[in-house]
């Protein structure tokens, strides 16, 4: 089986999206995907709502090679990710054996109370994604990998998967050229830049400096010599605007 | 024309795909929209690509009140968000002479470049967003607000159209209980709870506080007679199983 190359988030959580708490899973994904080569293609926030989660993840598992989900998977009655994950696969949703003896062992038969026995159900065929950070683990499903929302634990589920996701040894390289001029005196050369360098990713990013416009061009790619190309005919052009 | 009661948030930028930047505008809008009682119902973060943003464009907007984009709308190339706002509307994309006008006033006619020109340039039919922080304007066209993706600027945009959203005099309210207990202990009562409190959104966020289970119960709600009696029913609720 062949690495997943292109990829999405999806972000279940109303903690989010009513500005109580700032996104930081799908940003460390971001960073680590990039790092190994992967495209991220979309990251999705959506509610606790069960039609929301169903039908953004059946859009983006049909559209992106693989699915990374985040939240949703604890004892409460606002974790119903895998209830919408086994209703968006069309599959039940049924009691893991191994789940139910690890936490069995861990919590005694009389600490399995609902909430914990809710977290020993996954959509039926799923695998188990193990981590160090909790005994509960996470699913994968055809293409779809349901992790925890707590940081810690996404993070380290999150790294065991990783190897599945683009190609390590082609990694994304980004490359950040400081810039002290208004964007719209580069614009147009910038734009002549990008479109010799097909294979490299231009972007401008504007802010102020005290109150003089600067910013940075940041230009990635996975082709080393066009990378390197690329950023040296942004600081000739610079150069030659600059003086 | 009555204010917008639900709203999504359509983030256009590869820095925040390629884990660059952490997402800053979404995070603003969603604290903003929370305190004016506008429900948040999506976020969504697509890249510099015109495909992507016309058809999640036209997916949010027909599914949500008001869709509020960001980042994509300055001189360079990778700034391609009014080119893909007029396509979703199919409508053209027009030099506006009010933009020309001060524009032109402030930079001089020599100034004007190719990228200050782009810069003028909106949607047929739209109506300017105009801010403090900037003479270069977002636009409305029917339910959409392009923004500007610099944190500062989009601020200040949001700050001019937040009167349209929602309903100032009876915002969301949030209060959080702190909880010392794994989530699994309370999980069946707090379901009971939240089906008592229909208008009230209650969320579980637990985290580990050394070695120790530990985290908030997050209740909200636009009705603060409702949310007063359901943190009462927390509140009791946890001291009953904590003792």
């Amino acid at each position: 089986m062949s690495n997943h190359q292109t990829a999405a988030i999806l972000v279940i959580g109303n903690e989010v999206l009513s500005g109580r708490t700032r996104e930081a899973n799908a940003y460390l994904a971001a960073q680590k995907l990039f790092d190994r080569g992967c495209k991220l293609g979309e990251i999705a926030v959506v509610p606790d709502v069960q039609d929301a989660i169903v039908v953004t993840l059946n859009r983006l598992r049909d559209q992106f090679d693989a699915v990374i989900t985040s939240g949703g998977i604890g004892p409460t009655h606002d974790d119903i990710t895998m209830d919408s994950i086994a209703k968006a696969f069309g599959v039940e949703l049924i009691e893991h054996k191994y789940i139910l003896q690890v936490m069995t062992e861990r919590f005694g038969k009389e600490g399995m109370n609902d909430g914990r026995r809710r977290m020993t159900r996954v959509p039926a065929g799923a695998h188990l994604i193990r981590c160090e950070k909790t005994i509960a683990p996470g699913a994968k499903i055809e293409n779809v990998y349901v992790l925890a929302g707590v940081p810690y634990i996404f993070e380290s589920q999150l790294d065991s998967i990783l190897p599945e996701f683009g190609d390590g040894e082609r990694p994304f390289i980004r490359h950040e050229v400081d810039v002290a001029l208004p964007e719209s005196t580069f614009a147009k050369e910038l734009e002549l830049i990008q479109d010799r360098f097909q294979e490299v990713e231009i972007g401008s990013y504007p802010r102020m400096c005290g109150n003089k416009p600067c910013g940075k061009i940041c230009l990635s790619s996975k082709n080393e010599t066009a990378l390197k190309q690329a950023i040296k005919s942004v600081e000739a052009m610079l150069e030659n605007i600059g003086h």
